[in-house]
This record gives C-alpha cells, structure tokens and sequence, in this order.
C-alpha cells in the first residue's frame, strides 16, 4: 500500500495540487442522491445466484467491448439429485437475444458455472442467465447406471422414447435435428435390438450435439434478473499510446542567445508519422491551452521561473485564454484539426489532457469568482496539502456552484470533441467530485459513445475503483510500481479476474511524472523488459516520448526525469543511434499486438509457474469463436527481470490455459514459435528458458496442431 | 470438499433418500417468478459503496438476533484530501431511526468502515450508512499542521470561529454542548491569547466529545440505500439443544420374550428434568408420527425387518396417519401438548424433525396419488440413488401440484406450532426445491416470527448458503468433519465473518447419522474435546442424547452408530458412573454460556496463534456497550486436540482482540480465569498451556482491569 499511497511527489509539487482544504465555506448547492429502493427477488425454481459481471446488482453496468469474449459466471444448481444446466444470454440494446451459450462447470464442487459471450456493437447490452432442470441429462445418466445394472431395463428404455416426445412435441428444432431425434426414438422403442444397443442410440454423441448443446429440452427455466453490460468501441480495451508534449517537437534554441522558440502543432505533426511506423493508436497530447504566469514554475520545479521558461502546462491558463483556448506558441484550432487530421490519415487517434485546475491567470477566476473557495480575509483559496502550498494553482470548488461549473466543462469537453478529439486522460480525477464525473461521463456518453476517458488517478484502491465502476473507460495502474515476479504476477492476475469487467488497466512503465527506481537504474535492458511486460500484459498500454532512447536520468530526491518536460521544451533525436533498439522493439510489439487478437483482450490471461524468481511467464488465449479468423490464438510471454545478466528457468506451461490438451509427460507437444526473433522451439508442459540482456524475453505464438 | 460432498451414507441407506430420479413428467405447472428490475444508482457526493451486510444489494434481508452487535461495514472515501467520516444508522422496523453509530477505519488503506448497531426488537429493520464531509475534521488537521509552521495562523483560527459558529447555528445541540462550544468559540476568537492556547482549547478533548462523537457538523451527506435487516429472537442465534428419540425414554424389553414396549411422551417427559439441569435450552424429537409397515427396514439398516422392530421414525406414515398424527405407541395430542407444557416449565422449548417424506402406506400416497411420480408402468417412483433403491421412501413431486403440496405442508406446520413447537430441524431441506422452502417459511414467519427452522442439509457449499438466504434461521455445519487445528480455525473464521450474517451455524459434535471416526477412537475424552469446541465456538450448539455415555462404537462400514436408535429402543442408564464426567461437563459449558454474553453472539470471534498444532485457542469479546450489564464480556478458549496424551503450547494472544490494549512485552496484562477449574492465571500476550486428558481445556473469562 504505502508505495501507492504515497502522495506524487514530483507532480504534486509543481502544477498539480491537491484540492483546497478549507471547508468552512457552506456548500450552497445540495443534490442528495436518493438511492433505489433494494430489491427483493425470491429465488427461482431452479436456484440462480451471484451473477457476474454485475456491479452492487446493477447499479452500475459491467463494461465491455465488441468482441471481447466476457466470462458470464452464476452459481446455480438444484434440489436433489436430478440434472441441472444453465444457459448464459446476450440481449442487445433493442432487446433481441444475441446469442446464448451453456454455462460449464469451472469450480467443481462449488457449482460455479460459466459462459463466454461477445457482444458485437457498442451501446446498453443486458446479459442473464437461465437455470434449468435438465430431463435428457437425468434421464441418460439414470438410464446409463439402470441398464447397465439390469434394473428397470424396460422401463426405463420407455421412458426415453417418451422423453424424446417431449422434444418433438416441446422444442423447436432444425429439420435435421428433427430427423435425428425421430430416428433415434424409434430405435429406443426397437424392441428387436439389445437393450445396450437401443440406450446407445439415445447416448450417441449425433444426439447429444443436439440435446445438450444445441436444442436441449429445459424444464423449470429459472431467468436471473437482466443485468446492464455496456459495450464500448474495442479502443476502450485495447489499444496502444503515446504520450508528448507537443511544444517540444520542433522546438529550437538559438545558438547564440540561448532563447528558445517553441514547437507548434504544425511541427509536432512532422513526428505523427515516426509515431505511426512504430504502431500506436493513440497520440496523447499533454495540455496545449495557454499557461499561467503568476507564480509560474520554473525549470526542475523551481519556485522562480527565469525568462523565456514556457511554465507547465498543467497550469492552465492566462489573458490568451483557458481551457477552450490554445497557446498562441502552439498555434491555432486550424493547425489542431490539422493535427489531427495527419494522425487519422496514419490511423491514428488524438487524446488530449482533460487537467481542471486554474492558474490564478485563468479566466474563470474573474468571470466566475463564485467557483472558487473565498478565505475568511477575502483571498482566493489556493491549492495546499498543509504546510505545503501551491500558490501556482486555484482549485474549482465543485461545491459552490455544481451545475455553472459542470456545464462550462461539459461545453469545453465537447468543443474539443468538435475538434476531433476521441480521448481525454483525465488527470488527477480523484481530486474532483465523483458525482460530477459520474454526470459528465453519462452525458458525454449519450452522445459520443466512441470518446474514451481514462483516469490518471494513482491512489488508493477503493477511489481507483469507483472511477471506473462510474463510467471512467480506462485506469491507470500500479503495475509501474510492480516489479518482483510475486508482484508482477499477481497483479497481472487481478486485473485480468473479476475487477477487469469494471476497470480497464492501462499499462505504462513510465510517465512525465514517474520513474521509479527500476527504470533508473536498469539502464536499457530495463526499458526493453517493461515493455514487453506491458505490451504483452495489458491490452492497453502506453510510453511516453523519450522512452525510444531510454531517458533516465532523475532529478535528485525524485522518482521524476531530470529536467522535466513540464517545465523546458526536450526536442530529441529520433534517427539517433541509442534510440534504434528501442524503437524497433515498440514498433514489433505493437506489430505482434495487432496480429494477435488474444493480445488485445483482457480477462484471457494465465500466469504459469517459472522456477527462477527472476523469470515471468504468462499467456492470454481466446477461443476461435472469437478470433476473427475462427482459429485459436494464444501468445505466451516469458520475461527475465534482471537487466544486468543471463537467467536460466524452467516454465510449468497450464498447457489447457494454452489451449492444449493436458499431458501426463513432458514430451513436447507444441511449436513455440518466438515472434520476436522467429526461432522456433519445441516445448511440452515444462519448457527450459534462458534469456539474458540483448534478448530478455519471449513473446511466444503457440502452434496450434 | 470431497468430505462434505459425499452422500450420507447411512441415513440415505436406510429411511431418506434422494429425491427421484425420473424426470419425464412434465411438471403442470410453471411459476416463473420475474427477477425485478436492477437498480441504477448514481454515486453519492460522498462515495459509500459496497455496504455490508447485504445479500444480493438486498434481494433476502441479513440476519440479525436481538442483542446482536451486527458489524455494519462500508467503503466511504472522498475526493482530494479533507476530513470524510460515515455514521451506520439502525431503522427499526416503524421507520423510526433507533440508533446511529459513527464509523471507524478497520483497514487503513482500503477505506473500509465499521461500526456496531444492535437491534432490540424482533422484525423487519433496515440499516444504512451515511457518507459525509467533516468540516471540523478537516479544519482541525490544518489548523494544527499550519499554527504550527507559522502559516496563516490568524486565518486559520478566524476560519475556525466561523466554523463553531455554523456548528451553533446548524447542528442541534444538548445546551451542555451548546455551552461548551460557545465557551470555545469565544477562546478562538480572543486575540489575548497565543495562538496555541486559543487552537488547543478548539481541539480539546471536551470539544471532540460534541463535534466527533455526539453532534458532529455533516456537509454533503450522502445515504446508502436502505437495506434489510431481518431481526429475530436471540434463540435464532443462541441455543443449545439436546437431541432425543422420545420412543427410546422409557422402553422396556420383556426379558423372558425379549418383546419390547415402546416408550411414550409421557414417559420422555421424565427425561426433561435431566435435559433441563444440563442447561439446554431446547429439546429436539425425532419425528414421532405413525411409521409405515411397507419395506420397513430392520435393525442396523437391514431390509428385513423383524416382528417387533419398531421401524425408522424417518419413514413416515401408516393407516394411522401421517405428518399429522401422532404415532400411537407415543400416545395423544394430550400427551404431546404435556410433554411441551413440562419442558417449558423447565425453561425449555420443543423443536421437531420435519422430514418431508412418506412411507408407501403415508395417507397422501393414497389420497393424493397426483403428488407423486408416475413411472412409465404406472407404478409410483420410490427413492433411489441409481442403482440403489429405497423402497420405503415415496419422495413428494413438488412440481406436480405446487399450491396443494405446499398448503398441506404448511397446514402441517401450522398444526405442530398450535401444539407449542417452536423451532424445526428440517431434515434433508436439500432435497426439495428451494422455492417451496422460501414460500413456506416466509408464510410463517409472518404470523409466527418466534418459530426457528433449522436446515439439516449436509451438503456443497453453494446450497447450503442459499438454504440460509431464503429464511432458514440456522443451518447444520461442516464443524463435525473439522478436526485438525488449521480446520477448525480457518473454519471458525469463516462462519463468524462475512457469512455469519447469512447462515447461522450449529455446531454438533454427533447425531444420530454422524459418528466420525475421530469420535469413534478418541476416547471419552475426544466427547468432552468436541463439547468445549461447540459450546463455545458457536452461538447454537447441540448434542444427540447418549453423548454423556460417549457412546461410540460404529456399525462397521460406516460413520454411524452400532444398533442406530433410528431403528430399535435405545434406553439409557442416565445415573450410571460413567456418564457422570460428561453429564457434568455439558452443564457446565452450558451454564458458561448462560453467564457469559459474548458466547451468544457469531460475529465476535477471534482465533489466537498456537506454537503446538495440537492446541487451539480462540475467543469472543463484546463491548460493554452491548452487555446486559455494561461491562465488556471476554472468553477465551484454549483446546487441546489429542485426546490422548498431554501437550504443551505457547498461545499467542491478540491483547486489542480481548478487549485489552496491546503490549509490546509478554509481562502479564490480565487475570485469567479458568471457568472450567476455577483456578486463575497472570497472562500477557504470551501464555503457557499445559493440556492433557481429564483436564482438555481451559475455558477462561478475561477479567478486564
């Protein structure tokens, strides 16, 4: 905990600030939320409980994306001893059933059953699951047991041919099944045939393709409540970005005086297509609104900023305007839609910062002095975490005039999505109230169900949480701090388990703000690990600008880049030399995400034991009922940790998780073929690694026969 | 698991069975019941998120006893960094708010709340938990960080008066505490004192007492839902019954023909003095209808019974009548209603086994034949279990005729609770469909809340809990196949968790169909050993008569009793000298509970280290809050497991769980009473057992300071 708990030193520090503490002041505004009624629901005839996904019943709708295979689960289970089977349903938003599948049993002994289904559009799906009492199971594991034993022989021959009734007269089937259960009737009711061969008629595998998974007979069908499941655009889940600041691209220092001159939009296009070849998604753009110059920052976070020191953009704004403005050194809204025109035609899309804090330049705080907190001596309240002050920002007090402010950020949010923009990183959104998130996201959400927003919110788990469970589509997450194998796997494991139908984890090895001590000091070969650990481990993932040469350099006493971009432009060197390893990496896994559809989902994902603590594997698999090629595909991913020399491992492969049948043997029973360097292996359930600085890792494709 | 899930050997082979395995009927009769909708609900300006204890975001009520401290839990955070506070509010069931309980972090990091509300009546109340910004709180921190830097120190204090004066003018107040404010406000306010002297006085521990404790000023208070909570009498928690075969009690065999007679109610009722001093507070029959004749199984389960074997209690119903009737060996309604009138004037109630079940000669079979399968060959479906059969078993067909089924079941109910019987042991609830459970025991809740069933149902997890959810008061448990110490911790912590405000645990250490081989070889000793652990492990315990003789041999093959009493006379010797340790002992552990409040509660229960794994240690404490007489009440049991031969342990004590303050050394913090020996010990957070045969355990009453 106390790791993530931490307040962000560096950032904190500079522009962005904790909301104001003084709350003497009354909220004038009270919107007491009255929550529904609880709902008492008895228990169906057959018995259907804790449904997943569902968020507190439904208060919130379990998320989802097209395509993505999600995991309905139920306990469900009966009375007695007779058969029992449950069906999961997909029902799209004008109320049609999608598709249905038969759960199966994944925790036996805890009737815990399961179904993968995939919605295929975006918008307010439902999902339910029907248990039902199973005649043709009793009935063939009874008549089985019976015959076999020479009890009721007969009889019980009888009563098939008059469950097979049933079915004709009961269920609607194909014509061919039809033919199948009328033939299979008459040969149980063939009295010149052996009892054995009349029962295996009734048991063949012709006949249970059609009753249990295809047509089966259900008595007593016990629905569960129909439970809100909310499909996104597959960006939403998968996808990978890259962060700049778009005022260092391009910029240039004079030689002589040591001035510089800004980057624009202009400029900061002339990088889109470098962006593009090494195959993200997504470009994020660090804010582009004019800058504050009362108590600016200068350069590593000084009090004092020197002439000629751009600020941080994330004290946003001045006379030039707010946060509906563009900075004058970047351009105009023209060069903006210019911008993200040229990362359209790349197949690219524009994310922008959505950061809500005022500098004291900005102009609400004189057209809307009643958004801020006013001190007992008249002053405008400044951001502080006591003793500590932030005099660089004002805090929007959300209290004092909820609907004015919610209304003014409603109106930038969607002038910048007039503009093109399809996601927002929302910075610091546990620093806002939760309710105005929740209404802002429903409303963007109405109209413009293709924008993304995702939550910059590194702290505690419960607020991380919440953002997601109200509508937040993306999370930033702890795995930066996630280094040890125990520590890397295990979350791995957790988000890709239940909370993954509520947040979507984005996976960032560093940011503007963070550089941990890891990303210090393991030179290159760290920078090369995180990425194959995140690319391979999240279906979202992203860098930031400068990992290309594997800038590490911290500011003393911070876990931050020295001379941080927030404060200075940082032109780079994109053809240098020391920049070509990395950038060739990003453009291949990026290139191996987007061949591999198990890559680009979330809750597929199988740690497998490695015996070196110094060496993670893991491997997402997806059914071909999900591919789109209708063919298996399974990527296994085995990394070492230690930057600095050779590690050596064997990896207890859950060749089932792979898509494999089990094996009692360690006889090899696939072709690993590494996507990384094209070498191929033969590796059965224990496979021996041994990887070492210049190749760390392993992104396997799995063979399948 | 495999334990649990085994089918009960004995009793299933001998008068209960399955239910039928024929499923080729059509049941007539569907009632789908429509889940109601899910409820959205948007989050509150103060996130409060999953609340506890809820079933299903409220689809069944939690339980609760009067009396019982119910843990109300929630995570309640807020945005950035000021004070958030929460408060469980008790509703009782007339919509009057009866109680209000600020909140407090049990698991720093996570925001999770608890505090403890207790009902004092019976019904239908609901709880919620109120989220809320704490401006005092807030202020009172940054005050205190900033005066101490030297940082607004005028402000700081200006906003405080301010402050205490909305906490005048908002917050109704006791005049004391009105006072007490004023007074402080004024000391804010007077510049002739230091700035510490005038903070101090506004962070006094007498101004805490108004503004945390009793009259806190709440911003933005955001409400849960309502959620139920339903509340029954303290037997529905708390009880020790005592289980007997009333027949047995009072049988005489002829010792020249060998022939027995029967015993009667009135001669079982000579046993409830015995049973009274003891200190049980209800006596269980097994059921004492006519029995059929059909297929009636003979001693030691045979399926030939003999002239004069009197036939399983089990396999219910003769030409002398059903569920309704009384067998005549036993006698009348009259003597019936005697031997309730005689234990309750021994302070006693009357439970009675509810086997839903018949005989082929039960009256229903006849009048009723629509209740029953019809196979094929036009014959009704006895029990089995392919390929085994029980003949003597009819299972009801719920599904056939659902209304008239259950409106006799109920009339039957209805009739035995106008006899004065108070509580149920259902026999094999499991068996018969969870719906029909739900209807009936809500039906009779309704007018007889006082009436308590009890869930016999051994079996997997899933239907066990859900037994508890639609309305059993208390379920039968694993606790009998529990024997090694990590089974019995780890098991203790499950039932007196989360769980415990679903199911209700009984604890029994044999029954009539239950003798475990640990119970077979462990002696006298292994009886007394169990008896500690149920008594004071679980709020509701019980024994099966002959427990005081230890009785103990199993019929070979299987975990039950030699020569079962379920289907012979079984009289017992109740003054024979070996009877004497147990007999003494059970009152004793009986006479504990009774004095000891902490004992009748579940969800209190803490387990304490062993450095032997042959000793277990763990206790209950309850704040003096909740105690008859305002004293904190704290028992701490220490068990040895071996039944033959002495063990030594260190006992690691969690001091803060025994409601004492923690220690950093291992002096002695508390007297320790030992209520078995009566013989008292100095121990700290490190104590010394020695435990050996005769003297198992030590049963200790913490005496606090």
């Amino acid at each position: 905990m106390s790791r993530n708990n931490r307040p962000r030193p560096a950032r904190a520090a500079a522009a962005t600030g904790p909301d104001v503490r003084t709350s003497v002041t009354v909220a004038p505004v009270e919107r007491v939320v009255q929550p529904a009624p609880v709902r008492p629901t008895p228990i169906g005839r057959i018995p259907v409980v804790d449904v997943s996904p569902t968020l507190e019943q439904g208060r919130w709708p379990a998320k989802a994306a097209v395509g993505e295979a999600v995991p309905v689960r139920a306990t469900v289970f009966r009375e007695g001893h007779d058969a029992v089977a449950a069906t999961a349903v997909l029902v799209a938003p004008d109320g049609t059933v999608r598709s249905t599948a038969r759960m199966v049993d994944v925790a036996p002994g805890l009737d815990r059953l399961e179904a993968r289904v995939a919605p295929d559009a975006p918008g307010a799906w439902t999902f339910r699951v029907e248990g039902w009492s199973d005649p043709y199971g009793t009935w063939a594991h009874d008549a089985a047991v019976k015959i076999a034993a020479g009890v009721d022989v007969e009889l019980m021959l009888t009563e098939g041919v008059r469950l097979l009734g049933r079915v004709l007269a009961e269920v609607p089937l194909a014509p061919a099944d039809a033919t199948i259960v009328e033939r299979v009737r008459a040969s149980l009711a063939d009295t010149r045939s052996t009892p054995q061969e009349r029962l295996a008629a009734a048991l063949s595998d012709e006949v249970r393709d059609v009753l249990v998974d295809r047509s089966p007979l259900r008595d007593h069908v016990s629905p569960s409540a129909d439970y809100p499941l909310y499909v996104s655009r597959e960006l939403a889940l998968a996808g990978a970005w890259y962060e700049m600041f778009p005022r260092s691209e391009g910029a240039v220092q004079d030689p002589v005086t040591g001035a510089w001159r800004s980057g624009t939009l202009r400029t900061a296009a002339e990088r889109l297509p470098g962006i593009a070849a090494m195959g993200f998604d997504v470009v994020y753009l660090t804010p582009v609104h004019p800058i504050g110059r009362t108590f600016r920052k200068g350069r590593n976070n000084s009090l004092e900023a020197l002439p000629g020191d751009p600020g941080s953009p994330y004290a946003i704004g001045s006379a030039d305007g707010g946060h509906d403005a563009i900075h004058p050194d970047l351009g105009t809204f023209d060069d903006f839609d210019a911008f993200v025109a040229r990362a359209r035609d790349l197949g690219m899309e524009v994310a922008l910062d959505l950061a809500l804090q005022c500098s004291p330049d900005h102009p609400w705080v004189t057209e809307h002095p009643e958004w801020f907190t006013t001190r007992a001596d008249g002053s405008i309240a400044y951001a502080e975490n006591p003793p500590k002050k932030y005099q660089d920002i004002y805090p929007l007090n959300f209290d004092l005039d909820p609907e004015g402010i919610e209304a003014e950020i409603e109106r930038v949010v969607r002038l910048w999505i007039s503009h093109g923009v399809t996601a927002f990183r929302v910075d610091n959104p546990h620093t806002k109230p939760l309710d105005f998130w929740e209404r802002l996201l429903t409303s963007v959400r109405t109209t413009n169900p293709e924008v993304v927003f995702l939550a910059e919110a590194f702290t505690r788990p419960a607020m991380m949480l919440t953002l997601a469970r109200i509508g937040f589509q993306q999370s930033y997450t702890y795995f930066t701090w996630r280094t040890t194998r125990d520590e890397i796997t295990s979350y791995l494991a957790e988000v890709s388990g239940e909370v993954g139908s509520v947040m979507r984890p984005s996976f960032w090895p560093t940011t503007h703000d963070i550089l941990t001590p890891q990303m210090q000091h393991g030179g290159e070969e760290i920078f090369a690990i995180r990425a194959v650990l995140a690319a391979t481990g999240s279906p979202t993932w992203g860098v930031y600008s400068g990992y290309e040469h594997a800038e590490r350099v911290a500011r003393p006493g911070a876990e931050e880049q020295i001379d941080n971009e927030k404060y200075e432009y940082k032109p780079r060197d994109w053809a240098a030399p020391e920049a070509a390893r990395l950038t060739a990496l990003l453009a291949r896994l990026n290139e191996i995400r987007r061949a591999h559809p198990a890559l680009r989902q979330l809750r597929n994902l199988t740690v497998h034991g490695t015996t070196n603590d110094q060496v993670v594997a893991f491997s997402s698999h997806l059914d071909g009922a999900f591919t789109p090629d209708g063919r298996p595909d399974t990527v296994l991913t085995v990394v070492s940790l230690d930057p600095w020399g050779p590690q050596e491992s064997m990896v207890d492969l859950d060749l089932v998780a792979l898509g494999l049948a089990p094996a009692d043997d360690d006889e090899p029973r696939f072709n690993a073929h590494d996507l990384l360097t094209d070498e191929t292996y033969a590796w059965g359930r224990r496979a021996f690694v041994r990887l070492e600085p210049g190749r760390p890792a392993h992104v396997i494709e799995v063979k399948h026969a």
